[in-house]
């Protein structure tokens, strides 16, 4: 990466019209600012936008010095996929509410845009997972996760059996819904919601989460980054099951087939405003004190 | 009913070789005893069965006085929708591990089966649920549910944003990967893996569970059995989701279809060997105690 | 009860001065209606307040025709306990927050008290619980709670052993930090905080809630409201524990001592503005829907 | 530490006759390999046993060059303590049921000694917290805990308010029962109660889990074992809360007073015998996979 930044990505669902208003209003800022700006492709616009270069998805991470990202986390994970194997920078605008990684408001946009091309906002390394899913063929399927890799049944009322290995040693055989393996960053995410715990984002640990699981102990495990996890699908009748990273279909799991999920070499950079606090963030996503102390 | 039992149906996995041993010997058994035994018409036996008449699942609740489900709780639950309209009484045996609905042991059958015939064994009524799917094009599904109505995300890592309103009254937006309606009876299985609380199984009530909630207050809430709860799933992008009952296909759900669960009229008949004890079955399947004084 | 009131109780720890504010608008408010203003006798009051005149606690239920909770739930719970043989109803304005029992906002009493003593508002009633500690020696207490009857530790890290007991029937033997049993009005009180679910208010049942339960299948029971619930402390070293009643301790338990709760035959009756609405009380108490549609 | 073992301290509960019938068979057993045997000055004993050497509790950690626990998981948390400023190595032997720490059951007792006394065990190194409590008049207790440390509300009904600080920086307003800060070590012991996620044994985390927070989504945090985490007491009418380690007491703490934790420079080491598997050792106390495949 080469700050100051001379050409930048803009990336969101751009049909919906307020995130096309938010491209159209940051496409003519950076223009002015002499800052290049790309988008992808095949991206839907409600009208045309002077100024902006389509390329194709895969010539973002090797033109682009930035890649903003505009709406949910969802589009923030999305971009980091995209970028996973050259490391550009992110940063993240939300629409309407807060994110956990979309945590510049809209109403604050230009001046942390600003910052961002001129390598002015503090940079937050974030670890990524890999996912590996082989399938008895012998045909392997790769992808990476900023948050989290998901096994989980599919279609049917039916729970999943199966198994967890840690380093090759014997974990737990698990009835339910699935598994979730999340980072740090992830762990308030989907996690979350599964009784996960919140990791710190820098601490050198995954959390294993059991989704529904049908035994009550069955409890979320951290674990070190370090691991290789395996999960193993058991024969049952009806069992259907598919593996997604950070919400996107990595593909379908049947008995027999193997999923490896380890921390990658690569790693994700987002860009946050000086000053930015973990706690604050997590205070006002998940409402905290807000029965007690702050109003 | 007329008890003695003079026509019984029995209802299982007959594929799996262990299901169809027990098929036999209890076929048998209730020959010498003068019972005529009914299974459903396309069932795969390993080996034919003698003195046993196939019959079109439709006549099963017709001309059965009982109907024997051997197996797991899964095929008790079927072969309570089988008879939901005729309140056949239903006896469970399990094979292998004791159910929450399949409460005999397998070594207990002879003696559970005579006495069921005898009309001896313990009458346990409880309520169905009815969930009713009405689709925007003005189709409409029904089907009960002995254990519990779930309505879920399909194929898709997407949580889904829907409200809930109890006797139209509006009471949550939800996000998340679904919602269970349970009666008393399913309270203990996919409901308790959910957060959800036990329910003595003769009170009259339902919980409404939420699957995974993204938001961590939103809890399960326990309401009248008279309560008609509506569930409307929202318009969001990538939205997929599907009904079960008991685990049974219903339909798929879009945005803008209604789905409506009431308690049924309709009930199921449980029979129970004299001094089935409730809590005795909790403790065995959840383990209690076994930490602190029983071994 | 004789509607219009002509004689009102004011309840709340008065020696904050925020609440002793209230009570001097609400008294004036009231006397210049031509109604009798009664305050505890021993009330601590920051300075004199004309027109109000001081009885022993004892008198307000016989005494006075409608009692006014100023604070919060806290505050509403004694009123509820003090007027438990008399049924005098009771308004719950709170200070500051919301409260699930104290649903006047400050903003609207003076509109809610004239509505009050008209007569106006909507009656709702409320079962109570009661409590009996009956230890060895043959010594016992007896108290009420409109929310709930906890047994728990103190003063020692020692978890408790003990046994429930359903209408005589075994249920369980814990390992925790004590039982709460709830009634649908404390649903969403302490018992929330253990897992419990909430429990629509006319509902006839409780819940029985472990608190930090070792064993983590020892999960939340809701069983109806005719229930006699026992539980009966274990012999251990260092067990020490206590019973409270809506907060308030009712004595200590020692080992072979019994505690016994019932559903009262008495019942509180609480106010409400005219079109309260339940659900709504819990989206907002309960921040639900924050995350997604309502902001 | 000189290996092979000259010296070893017994600990326990020896007033339990079990467990000093343990003592006197393990007693005679290292008489007979000749070493020599050291208990606590006021051990009360049924009966006298032939030669143990009675010592000071502070004379043990100087002169054994081996401690073995003898009872449950609370007896080796003590006798960690006892022995923390030194890293005498430990071995837990249990009764009855197999603990956490104490993981030699007694039929393999004699065995584990003899390989304990010969060097051959693998040992385990486990950190240890430090607690500090300020209070405000200046006094200063300070206590390890190989578990946890808990501050939690004592006496009353009444639920805490405060504030949590990692590394100075401000975290959360709580409102609750207490907090728990547990080391890998206790993360299964009682914050797995208070919904906390299992850590592995050596991982460089701590974690903070609230015990039964009045707001759901206060939910427990894991943090880097380098933290300096402070709870500071809010004031409110009736607050009243202790801190404990281990379960041991550390002293009361009052509104203003502070507590202080960090990961202290002393360590633990546990014995274990040779092929010590973790994650069976939890299958086994959590009852996993017992639903499903392990029978």
């Amino acid at each position: 990466m080469a700050f100051p930044v001379r050409t930048c990505a803009l990336v969101g669902r751009f049909e919906d019209p307020r995130i096309a208003e938010t491209l159209s209003a940051l496409a003519a800022h950076l223009s002015a600012r002499g800052v290049r700006v790309l988008i992808e492709h095949d991206s839907h616009l409600p009208a045309p936008i002077a100024g902006v270069e389509r390329v194709p998805a895969g010539a973002i991470p090797e033109r682009a010095d930035l890649v903003i990202a505009i709406g949910g986390d969802g589009t923030l994970l999305y971009a980091a996929r995209l970028v996973a194997r050259h490391d550009v920078p992110l940063l993240g605008i939300n629409r309407g509410r807060l994110g956990f990684l979309t945590d510049v408001m809209p109403q604050n946009m230009t001046a942390a845009v600003d910052a961002a091309i001129a390598g002015e906002l503090d940079r937050d390394s974030r670890p990524l997972l890999s996912a590996r899913l082989r399938a008895a063929g012998g045909q392997v399927a790769q992808a990476f996760a900023l948050n989290d890799v998901v096994m989980q049944k599919r279609d049917t009322g039916r729970t999943l059996d199966f198994e967890t290995r840690i380093n090759h040693n014997y974990v737990n055989t698990h009835d339910g819904d699935g598994i979730i393996v999340a980072s740090p960053t992830g762990s308030t995410a989907y996690a979350l919601s599964c009784g996960g715990p919140i990791l710190e984002p820098h601490l050198p640990v995954l959390v294993i989460a059991p989704i529904c699981a049908h035994t009550l102990s069955d409890r979320p495990i951290v674990v070190s980054a370090d691991s290789l996890i395996e999960v193993t699908l058991l024969e049952r009748p009806d069992t259907r099951a598919q593996v997604s990273c950070d919400g996107a279909l990595l593909g379908a799991l049947a008995p027999g087939d193997g999923l490896e999920i380890t921390t990658a070499p690569e790693r994700v950079t987002l860009l946050h405003p000086k000053g930015h606090d973990y706690y604050r963030l997590l205070r006002s996503k998940l409402h905290w004190g807000r029965g007690s102390f702050e109003r």
